[in-house]
């Protein structure tokens, strides 16, 4: 096994302190540069997993205006928070459309744009994500997108944290407590330093609201390969330790910080901070595992949670778009309604003669 | 980082040669038997990211006969792949019926049953295969079936292999090559060796027809953790090595018998082997690696090229239904149709009157 030493990988250090340079990741005008060179010499670039590419789609034209990319596991959470943003930021569509996935032909991932907001699918696990990040990131670059921030919005476990609380990740580590993400690259481990922008992180929590019926927190995120065993739970199919071991690793675990588990955390910071692009993990966990391992609460119960780190993410969209003016609220959807008694009068109607 | 030891765990050691006992993967009827003592205490088993539980469900009425789990990529890819085996196994269905997605509420996989077979989709890379198959192997086990055999039927990039070759997996290496599956477990690495079955492979490859106008080779299955710079290629979001040096290590891998590289062989052969049960990963090449990176086939081609696992397959499960007399090829799907030109001619009238 050897370690990688060149200069844009960390190897065995898991404090080392690389510094991406602005020039090796932006342009002058603060569109995203790649760090691969060999890109720009393509004749096209396809970016197979998304159904898009740069000799077959105008990427400028469809996506130069994205300054948010919102990430998460289900096709269908993705769908409900892109119409949750249409409502959060008055976005109009014309008369007669209605949001498409615009991945609907690759099969693998599920995209909705609203505005400068794209939301995106991302499956589950670290190579699921990784490889959706290697091509969203080449999308940025095609699509000349400038300083873009990128969120995942997820579900986690949580340790000594009630099921239903928002954790904003500080930093994320992996199973053997590593803040580094691991990648065997031409038969070499490269270890890439896990990195949440510090900013962006304390501007999230500031946006949480004393009146939420709910905590919102920040720690370490411990980012599983595994839901079962690699989480220490005790109902996968297979399962070798007592549970006495395994409230032992979990008690470790919060003693180092770890404030929830999830199964995307190093790879999502590590790709990012790699890109030079500032990101955010907010999840919401689904239980306490000091508490038990199987997820009980009933699926409504679990709806409402999940909508709650993208409540937490539409506040700081919808900040920032105030603050740039680029917003407005005089309505939202597709429908321009003048009367909502009339309107409702008339859907009824028409319903009648079906 | 320390290293396992547990009777049921390989450390270290890629050759380890340890014996699953078959009393303790089977009951002596045959059907499944999980390595985990939890299970039968727990009042009810929900298996969360598939929408079905022990309690809930009637999972022995619901699934007791399935002889056969096959999966692959997509919802879409294992969507079709059911209705291809309808026709293959003469399946119907009763009058005023269709396949539905089993696992539809689930958001994570898609699940199709077909008489003794399932067909369900894993996502991309291990983590998310592995989570399916724990929660499968648990199904199998309160479903009471009896020796399961399961199938990945797949896509991949091929080492020195045309595009449109099928590849049966011979065993499975990481992206460092070694033979075995590493977990992290309670803060220890756990590695489980990577195994497929000899007589399936060998019965698989003798299913292979002269008349097929593609070639099915056997060989290492290499599985990366990674579609870009954990495969090679020089088309990710970030590439800091040369084509020379991406040749020379895909040059060394073909110099290891490895065939074919994918994101998911060494969870699927480490659990299933670990499960004791039989297995193979059949995969078809999108494209030649040693000529390139991207995969720029048409779309048609590459959905041509899809279905020949599934027609390998699907010769495996029709033979082994007809030697069990399982099998009528009477007719197929929910429609009985007596003249195929009488049936269109309706079919037609009644558009007429749309």
């Amino acid at each position: 096994m050897q370690c990688s030493t060149g200069n844009s990988q960390s190897c065995g250090n898991s404090n080392s302190e690389e510094n991406i340079k602005d020039d090796e990741v932006r342009y002058p005008d603060g569109s995203v540069k790649l760090r691969n060179p060999n890109i720009e010499l393509m004749d096209q670039d396809i970016l197979y997993h998304l159904a898009l590419g740069s000799g077959s789609h105008d990427l400028v034209e469809m996506f130069g205006d994205v300054k948010f990319v919102c990430m998460g596991g289900t096709p269908k959470r993705m769908e409900n928070f892109a119409h949750f943003m249409m409502k959060e930021i008055g976005h109009k569509l014309p008369t007669g459309t209605q949001l498409m996935d615009i991945c609907q032909y690759s099969y693998r991932y599920s995209m909705y744009k609203v505005g400068p907001i794209l939301s995106v699918s991302h499956g589950m696990g670290g190579p699921s994500i990784g490889i959706l990040l290697h091509e969203i990131i080449k999308l940025m670059y095609h699509a000349k997108c400038k300083d873009p921030i990128f969120f995942r919005i997820g579900t986690c476990g949580g340790i000594g944290l009630d099921g239903g609380t928002v954790v904003i990740s500080e930093d994320a580590v992996d199973g053997m407590l590593n803040r580094y993400y691991q990648v065997p690259i031409l038969g070499r481990i490269v270890k890439r330093p896990t990195r949440f922008d510090k900013k962006l992180i304390k501007e999230l929590k500031a946006l949480a609201d004393p009146e939420d019926p709910y905590d919102t927190v920040t720690g370490t995120t411990m980012c599983a390969d595994d839901f079962y065993e690699g989480q220490g739970r005790l109902d996968g199919a297979f399962c070798d330790y007592t549970e006495t071991e395994k409230m032992q690793f979990l008690e470790s675990l919060s003693a180092n910080g770890v404030r929830n588990i999830e199964m995307e955390a190093t790879v999502f910071s590590a790709l990012t901070n790699q890109a030079g692009i500032k990101a955010a993990d907010i999840c919401v966990t689904l239980l306490d595992r000091l508490k038990g391992d199987q997820v009980m609460a009933p699926k409504e119960v679990l709806n409402e949670w999940q909508v709650r780190p993208q409540i937490l993410v539409g506040r700081y969209i919808k900040r920032y778009l105030q603050m740039k003016g680029r917003i407005s609220l005089d309505g939202h959807g597709s429908i321009a309604v003048k009367s909502p008694r009339r309107f409702k009068l008339v859907q009824q109607e028409s319903q009648t003669f079906d």
